[in-house]
């Protein structure tokens, strides 16, 4: 029997109608699925974005769950288990699409994955179905521009160090600023010391009827932040 | 009569099937698109990814022509000009699709286009529908990951200062350097000179028949370079 082919299948930030056509064809017809969920008892959002594609009469959906945990230990093991049930199913011959939100090659789960499902399986045949990431429907909602011209864009979380992190955003015309649930205040002082507070947007669950985008971040309270959120910086 | 709708609509980099759902529906519906194009003679490329979705029986199409220009003087006739023929067809009550490749937030002319409209018509509405983006699918097509984890990811036109882009890439884990046709050996050196060359990849005219990924820099020819072109830098 031939080994099945695994897909990394970005579904973009929320909008069901923000897949692509290339990635709702796969997703009606691949014959496995796999989306990751937070925990036991919660629903998975990327599987929710493409439900109107799911027929889980003749397909079959494997959620996995990935604890939002730092835990690398806690995280590699979640990782294996959901390698080794699609490697189970690729071996079987069918072919597995693995959803992530938004884009695949930013800051998903999926390239942790495919490297495990390669070690596995080296031969494997795989292929990255592009998305639309959050960055780019947070900047369509709020109404700002990520880079025009020559200017220069940065992306990264916000991390510990608010020195390292003023320093990487130094010659940079829009810094996108991940994971911004934690340190936030932090944040907004390091973004009032540097005069950029007032080319500062935070959006949280864009392309959901959750959404919320906010221009002033030294309203925004500690029990609002959503971990599916981000700030765009532009610099005047 | 009320005024149209303007609405700025990604179309992707360049395979129709990484239309979203969204932006196909829109392309179908309104009643006109305005697409850019770089001469009289050319073919839009952006009206050729989604000219399955257009009906010229039913819709009107306005190519404006952008010329590939450096000149600030010629480019703001080219989009005043554009900015004068959507804004008549916004006054006769027609909703118009601003087409742009990949994404409209990233190096689009979208943005200028609407500024000019917004300065003939301020109380006009309008949208922006975002698209998958040339990095997103270069980054998938090379099998590349754009960022991982807390990683930080820099996306930059190289410019004419070396020095300076050698500079902003320090502190960045993958750095997208756009628009390399233009000063392509200099940037070879400063990649062979900073260690960087081993983790680079040459993309062009992503998701066309005339695709192309080169990872050794070094064998690239002027004559082979495209201005639909970007190198993505992973440190290892």
């Amino acid at each position: 029997m031939s080994l099945g082919k695994i897909y990394g299948i970005g579904v973009g930030p929320g909008d069901p109608e923000l897949l692509t056509v290339k990635a709702a064809g796969l997703i009606k017809s691949l014959p496995v699925l796999c989306a990751p969920r937070a925990s036991d008892d919660s629903e998975s959002f990327a599987l929710s974005i493409v439900k109107g594609c799911v027929d889980t009469s003749r397909q079959k959906v494997i959620t996995a769950i990935f604890p939002m945990s730092m835990d690398k230990a806690v995280l590699e093991k979640a990782w294996d288990e959901a390698a080794e049930s699609i490697t189970a199913e690729l071996l079987a011959g069918n072919d597995v699409g693995f959803l992530t939100l938004g884009d695949p090659s930013l800051y998903s789960t999926y390239a942790y994955i495919l490297a495990k499902v390669r070690a596995r399986l080296p031969e494997v045949a795989s292929e990255t179905v592009p998305g639309v990431s959050s960055i780019s429907l947070a900047a369509a909602r709020a109404g700002v521009d990520l880079a025009l011209g020559s200017e220069r864009l940065a992306v990264m979380p916000i991390g510990r160090d608010m020195d390292a992190l003023g320093a990487a955003m130094d010659g940079f015309d829009t810094v996108v600023l991940m994971k911004v649930n934690r340190g936030f205040p932090k944040l907004v002082e390091l973004l009032d010391k540097k005069g950029l507070l007032s080319g500062a947007v935070y959006v949280s669950r864009c392309g959901t009827d959750r959404e919320r985008i906010i221009r002033d971040l030294k309203y925004i309270t500690q029990a609002e932040l959503d971990y599916l959120s981000l700030v765009i910086v532009r610099r005047q």
